[in-house]
């Protein structure tokens, strides 16, 4: 850290509101240039990296993660508020994704290699020899979730997928968990160190307020941005990423109320199960999951009056939580409170007692007919609060569906006598979301292959990729054709004997 | 069409600019939503068409074309002033480009297929069955070209990916060649009749002015746009799309003035040989391609003269030829006459004699030093211009590469003894262009697997893809995760037993 900055902040305990020890540079706008210029410096040669030593680094940043060890747990509890198990379990997942990508980046698929040979006696005219492999986009800006201080943060889903494409990454911490950046990009510093990696492959920056990360993606350096945060935040990002003299893509994940839609089978087999296990969903880690459960969708019956009555109790037993900042609470509690002053709108259950930084679930519900005159009301709440809305009938419930704005997730509850109901709804929700449960729950995005973790506007501002699972690569990466290239000026992985997987006049070779 | 349009517009003969016999209805923005509603209601429906149907329309969409015969020829040439051998030539390509993508349809690759089959047994949580799939991405708006009137318009690259993926497609059709629009148009509407496809699948509309285009941009059914046409254009629509309440993806390949690095060895070995031919690429149909050699770069020598004089001699000899519109040919005399009138720029030959509607090729030449310091000397001047760049040193040949924008294409002309400076030079060409040629002419986009017609901004608005080759077609596609869907209510490429290339656990399978 740089010496020079008089100006300082500090983390806050999540739990009391209290400033935590440790005080770290508030960086300014003016602090930008240099660490993306070295971003900058850094790209040809990062990029130039063997898919090995690429890999090598990756695993390396788990290591010296996991080389923190208990200190790094305390001090994101400390700051975030969120219990230890989960910390726990979100530094297996960052560590994990980590792997994968290095496992990925070992497998070559991403580089896209594709080989049309020539065709020198191709009538009229011959054919070229063209090959094509994917090159990385970039230095990449990431900007640190709060909710997420390990997995969605300096060494989370963004910055492994961006470092595994080959771009240098810089680092806008998050200013709720300070500390907790600060020791993870020591952690990458030294991972970068040990694996050789050039100097500005990794940088990072910290501080309060907006104008370090405006500076950040206007920086002539950066080729993309990564975002986990409110839709205000990505919506402006974005517009500034726009106006550049070279616009680049914000690959921002926004907001998202989760719709699950219970069906009439599901709720006639397990209306009681069913209502507990939503608001264990809903009231995990106080709500703030981007895939938090906030929107409950069914056609009325005593089913689902019983799915509400076993919800309703769960919640009312349910203790006050630490929420993240208090930022997040107060707009949790304004949420919450223009809920509970809508007209139609009807409290169903209030959460038990809370301490100061705390905050308690809600459960609420309205009619169908309510929300389409009123669609606000389907706005996202960040935390454990979520809204039943009571459908006339089935028709109801498809154009309540067929209203909503994009979204990251949607669920169905069914049983054997749903089918054919779920299939009529299917295309509706891939049409909103990027990713569709059967008889389970939103919160927890499983680290895969397979993964969609995004979703049509305004859950991303890109809903043509994910933040999470190995698909994420595809962010960074574009395309680039080499026609004619002699062989010792065409890159390693474009030579006839590379051994990369590739396709070979359009067939997997 | 329809019989209530008062307003009509007509078709000019390029080489004459007379008005050309049968009056087209000009639309009105009031015009698109009919037909966007049609492609919205259509899209479910197409989207679930197999890979068999879907393959089917797009070769009988070639089969219509090629069915309009003559007439077809003999009215684009009329409309564009392009020769009729490069006009047979554009039809073969486009109905070749339907048929790639009716067997890229048929491999079943672009689905994109994922599954991670679940652990039940995994400590501490099990993994759910997860199962991804691309979809295709809504109706899509495709803007017809003026200098491509098959290939890249009603029926071109765009229209072929956009259906290949399965989007419905909304063409504007150019209004510079209203006959050969409506003729391609009738074709493909007979195509999806014959091969059964649903209504709506393929809507037309057409007109003058701008502000058919931006009601087709603002329509809330269209998902994604393509275009092809001048810088201005481009952002004008990417601006409407941005400003919608779901902004929307803008496919725009806009202007390029594809840099040709000349090296030492190949001009020691070849000036005069390369002076021609490059000629040959300057003046290919009237200089009117995407891909025209408009920047010739070289370290100042005798050879370089050498080569200039030889290219001055061709330039000089060439007649004048018609251009697409008068809008082009005025926009290119302007082009032409900035460059005249630049104090640094040295004119080194004018073409010979031309008619009314005709343009003729002029060379010029300037020095690096000239370029650093006015950059606006590199704009593109859409037609048979092209300015060469005599520079002091290799150190200054890098420097003006590294300042120029984006590019679609790049080529470097190199013998044996240039290979070293090439390697030094080709990551900063993979840094500014989408495909790189070595000892060939930019002109000239072969339709195939590893070509990539797309560039970093401004060659394109969006640097990570290609509007040429199979690659396009993922343009149009997002993905969807499917967690723990019963079978029966899985997509059939997602059943185990589907046979479509697939990853399995991040594995071919």
């Amino acid at each position: 850290m740089d010496q020079q900055h008089t100006e300082t902040f500090r983390g806050v305990e999540a739990a009391t509101g209290e400033p935590l020890e440790l005080a770290f540079p508030a960086q300014s706008a003016a602090d930008v240039a240099p660490v993306c210029k070295a971003a900058g410096a850094a790209f040809d040669a990062y990029r130039a990296t063997s898919s090995e030593a690429r890999a090598a680094f990756l695993e390396a940043i788990g290591d010296e993660i996991m080389a923190l060890g208990d200190p790094l747990l305390k001090r994101a509890e400390l700051e975030s508020g969120l219990p230890a198990a989960r910390l726990t379990g979100e530094r297996g997942r960052t560590v994990g994704q980590l792997r994968l990508f290095a496992d990925l980046v070992r497998s070559d698929r991403w580089r896209g290699v594709r080989i049309d040979p020539a065709l020198p006696d191709r009538e009229p005219l011959p054919r070229p020899d063209l090959r094509l492999r994917m090159i990385p986009l970039g230095p990449v800006a990431v900007f640190g979730a709060s909710n997420f201080p390990l997995a969605f943060s300096t060494a989370g889903g963004d910055t492994a997928s961006a470092l595994a494409a080959g771009c240098p990454v810089v680092v806008k911490g998050h200013p709720a968990h300070p500390g907790t950046d600060s020791m993870v990009a020591g952690a990458i510093a030294r991972a970068a160190e040990k694996t050789g990696m050039p100097t500005g492959v990794f940088g990072h920056v910290m501080g309060t307020g907006n104008e370090l990360g405006a500076a950040l993606v206007r920086d002539p350096n950066i080729a993309a941005v990564g975002f986990t945060g409110s839709r205000a935040g990505g919506l402006a990002l974005a517009a500034i990423a726009q106006e550049r003299e070279v616009p680049i893509p914000v690959y921002a994940e926004m907001s998202s109320v989760n719709p699950v839609v219970l069906l009439p089978g599901a709720l006639s087999e397990n209306a009681a199960a069913l209502g507990a296990a939503f608001v264990g969903s809903l009231t995990m880690g106080a709500g703030q999951f981007c895939t938090n459960p906030g929107l409950v969708i069914a056609v009325d019956s005593p089913d689902l009056r019983a799915f509400e009555a076993a919800a309703a109790e769960v919640v009312a037993g349910a203790a006050g939580q630490v929420m993240l900042t208090s930022g997040i609470r107060e707009a949790y509690q304004a949420g919450v409170a223009r809920l509970e002053a809508a007209a139609p709108v009807e409290l169903l259950a209030t959460g038990g007692d809370s301490l100061a930084c705390q905050a308690t679930a809600r459960l609420f519900a309205v009619t169908g007919r309510a929300v389409a005159d009123v669609p606000e009301l389907l706005d996202e709440v960040f935390g454990a609060s979520s809204l039943i809305v009571r459908c006339e009938d089935a028709d109801e419930l498809q154009s309540v569906l067929a209203g909503l704005e994009g979204q990251l997730t949607a669920t169905l509850h069914l049983s054997a006598s749903d089918h054919a109901q779920a299939a009529s709804l299917l295309p509706i929700l891939e049409r909103k979301c990027g990713r569709i449960l059967v008889n389970g729950w939103p919160t927890g995005v499983e680290v895969a292959h397979a993964m969609v973790h995004g979703g049509p506007f305004p859950a991303t501002i890109d809903g043509r990729t994910t933040s999470v699972g190995t698909l994420a690569i595809e962010r960074f990466l574009r395309p680039v054709s080499y026609q004619n290239m002699p062989a010792d000026l065409l890159p390693p992985e474009l030579h006839d004997d590379a051994g990369v997987p590739r396709l070979v006049d359009g067939k997997l070779a």
